[in-house]
């Protein structure tokens, strides 16, 4: 077999045999295949694609190329929730406490925020003490214990994809959906739970753009994941506006503590109770949506759900006291509030510009080896069809930077969209695929 | 400016701009930008094209890529004639004593044979104490003196493409026409001729397969050629069949030889006068064609053409008494007739499984650093159109290593196709691109 032939074969959009692909990824971690014939063949797969075979292969075979996590021992029905990321989005920090406080078990992986996407692991780390890097064992005894757990990924998951996606990056070839699949369904198959439940976003502050084209990413992994042998529901939706007011690290982990407290945002309840509610059908513990919405209102209004954050808090060595402290968490020495140069209905507010400014407040990475200031962010005072008038405050930027703050301010203001009309509400949520 | 948004850009299918142009041969050249995102690029290409201006651009930053041969002091009409490859295609060794003997200035560095693709150095070079490893200076004194010269490409001419081809080579992107014009045209100019005259050949035997493509590409470089100031015309002819009878080495010096004392074989006739009318008039020597092609009757018999080969051989240190004794040629220790397995007219002789059954034999390289046996060859007893019976001889092989001879013999016979009816002679000759 030769990779020179393989090549050929795909330019001229025949599809690749599973032989062949365990040729590309063997090559690939074995050294044998050139970086130049890899995004050679990425490039041909970006016109060509790859069909559900080829991108069943791949995932299997990325899989293969590294560590795997096994939790059979703890329970036969583990949850593992993933979102492809989005801006606010702070979903996996309620749901976790949710479907924990209702005994449901799961265990997550996650990783650092990195352009203008946040990511879980560092807004954890934005309370005291948190601890993030926990052993293979540490884990599972935690979950074992509290139900679930939170860990950055240190295992070596799937670390084919990591190459591949590494040459994607400079090769202008990260956006082919069935490449996109694979990357994320083989780290989740690694990661060990059987049970996977993929919150799919698009639009402006999402890396997929279109409802369609996510829509294509969650066919194509559901029936990967059933292929390989993995229960996985995709939950597709809106990421055109930043999820919940909070966008940061310490201002979203208060934003998580309100919900729980049972101040729940619109959206925020939208997304976290239909994530839920896949998992409680997963586990068969609820099949009436109106009764397990009912049980999750009960959950946070009896306290149980912040119970649980407190506990996962606690079991990872994090400062309590936050939860009625806010203080506690890092503080900005900045704050400044934006005003709206418009009086009228807000229509829209970009999550893209939204996640640009924050990330110039010191929030976010550029690189990996970045540090980021967990108390930089920005807090929407006033969101989508809410009304405003000119000179009022539409949100507060908290940063220890004062010269990023004129940039910022600009990107939120035109972030903004306000017109005469109030705009018609709509949900979230696309469409699930099961 | 950044690789990657190039990379996008042509994968989206935009046009890149002369200075993106520039930017990428410029960073395959000091190394700042990698094999793996330049293949990327090309993948892209292959599948999106380049259009004239780029391709213009292209062309014209190879050439700056390395050392230019400057022949200006010698006369403003120097012709350079080239072959895109084919199968028994000895032209040139007929083309340039024939002009040179009319009074044309020719200048021709030419390349080794590679693959089924026989190359003129090497069939030079199979003649006792030929040189062709020539300085500038002295290639340039011999042009001056006996107005032509033959060397081996010893100059850094485009290295960029050089480098782009070896890329292209390992990642399956060689079949791009607009970058096989690019690499052509920047070699011919660099190699300093203001007169390009391009033998393209399509079919089994050549690695254009159809003459549509070969029009194609023919069409690309007379256009990028006249921009770059250049005067270039392109004939088009088939390639399904070997040309002329002799296909190898020392074999094919022979042919030359019977050719100038006057034995004409159709096809290496219509090629030939073709292209040398072609250059009487870049030349303004003649502009009617019987009369150029009755003049060239006249160089062929009066002997000045042979005599001119014979001036050639002796300027590059060659040995003139092969012109009258073939045995002082390198001579094959086995000889092998091949044996018709029908009765019938030839209607075709598949020109890649002759040059295969050649390479076979010991007369073609696999790689560049492998050495070939000048002496291995076959001869053609028959050819199209001619009647053949069944146990006749249709062609003879040479070779030193009797081993290659069954593969050989099959891969002949299996080349030849032969039926009940005469084929219609036709004209080798598709079009001419001016």
């Amino acid at each position: 077999m030769k990779i020179v032939d393989i090549i050929e074969k795909k330019k001229l959009g025949y599809p690749l045999s599973d032989d062949e692909i365990k040729f590309f990824i063997d090559g690939i971690m074995n050294g044998s295949i050139e970086d130049y014939q890899a995004s050679a063949l990425l490039m041909a797969v970006y016109f060509k694609g790859t069909d559900i075979d080829e991108t069943t292969s791949l995932t299997k075979y990325m899989v293969q190329s590294g560590e795997t996590l096994n939790l059979s021992d703890i329970s036969d029905n583990i949850i593992d929730k993933h979102s492809t990321g989005g801006v606010g989005d702070k979903i996996t920090l309620m749901f976790l406490p949710l479907t924990a406080a209702a005994g449901i078990y799961s265990a997550k992986l996650s990783g650092r925020g990195l352009g203008h996407t946040g990511g879980t692991i560092d807004k954890l780390e934005s309370i005291p003490g948190f601890r993030t890097n926990l052993s293979v064992k540490e884990f599972k005894e935690k979950v074992k214990i509290h139900k679930t757990a939170i860990a950055a990924q240190t295992l070596s998951l799937a670390p084919a994809d990591g190459k591949l996606y590494a040459l994607r990056d400079v090769t202008s070839t990260v956006d082919i959906i069935p490449l996109i699949a694979s990357s994320v369904v083989s780290k989740k198959i690694a990661s060990g739970a059987n049970h996977i439940i993929l919150d799919v976003k698009y639009g402006s502050g999402a890396f997929i753009k279109t409802p369609e084209e996510a829509q294509k990413l969650s066919e194509i992994m559901t029936e990967v994941g059933r292929r390989l042998e993995r229960n996985i529901c995709a939950v597709i939706s809106s990421m055109n506006q930043p999820l919940g007011r909070a966008v940061g690290n310490s201002v979203e982990i208060i934003e998580v503590i309100e919900f729980l407290k049972g101040n729940l945002e619109n959206d925020l309840k939208e997304i976290t109770y239909t994530l839920c509610y896949k998992a409680f059908e997963k586990a068969g513990k609820f099949t009436d949506k109106l009764e397990a919405y009912k049980y999750l209102d009960e959950l946070i209004s009896s306290g149980k759900a912040l119970d649980k954050f407190k506990e996962i808090i606690k079991s990872q060595n994090g400062d309590v006291s936050i939860i009625e402290n806010y203080e506690k968490l890092p503080q900005a020495s900045y704050k400044y509030e934006v005003k709206s140069i418009k009086t009228g209905f807000i229509n829209n507010i970009d999550a893209l510009k939204i996640a640009k400014a924050c990330k110039n407040l010191g929030a976010g990475r550029e690189k990996k080896s970045d540090t980021i200031d967990y108390s930089a962010g920005i807090y929407l005072t006033h969101k989508s069809s809410e009304y405003v008038e000119k000179g009022q405050t539409v949100a507060v930027i908290y940063t220890n930077k004062p010269e990023t703050v004129k940039e910022s301010e600009s990107l939120i203001i035109s972030a903004y969209e306000i017109s005469d009309l109030r705009p018609i509400r709509q949900s979230l949520i696309y469409k699930i695929i099961n």
